[in-house]
């Protein structure tokens, strides 16, 4: 396997201010995903408002030139003031992986 | 920041076989709080049975011992033949992090 990287996106949402959130999950999705170097997004969100998504991309150029694309930059400002309580985001390098499915 | 380490962990569960599912999970959760370089841990799991749970790690090698700890085994044979329809780990040094939180 050649290195890739993860996005850790781990988000406390405002259980109260939601509007506008949904639509712009689906526009910064569908950005994402046309962007250079994506590779996939896992997210999963709880029922007391915490979440978690988790992006793959090919470079931390990739990384860094989504997190400046100018759309996203918007994004993430509403994010601030609107949507989120808290984030915490990490950027690491997969360095392993290995995966179970069951036989049907 | 010193480096560290992060376990993601994206699981897909069989929705009509989880019994003694809540106990091991946690189960594991302690004994893994107890292990040697146990930072911290974050789950979230969606309606649909689709779960993400990343844990954090000194070192490689106390990923590793984790990995190893016969109980563990026991759970993760188990979490093969009765849990999961499948899941995907991913190893990864985390190298950048960074937060926000709104002020109250």
């Amino acid at each position: 396997m050649s290195h890739y990287y993860a996005v850790i996106f781990s988000t406390v949402r405002e259980i109260e201010k939601q509007e506008g959130y949904q639509e712009m999950s689906e526009k910064m999705l569908r950005l994402a995903q046309a962007q250079p170097g994506f590779i996939e997004i896992e997210s999963v969100r709880g029922p007391d408002g915490r979440g978690m998504s988790v992006s793959y991309w090919r470079t931390l150029e990739d990384i860094r030139s989504w997190k400046q694309q100018n759309e996203h930059l918007m994004a993430q400002q509403m994010g601030k003031s609107r949507w989120y309580r808290s984030y915490k985001v990490r950027i690491c390098k997969v360095e392993r992986e290995y995966e179970f499915s069951a036989e049907l």
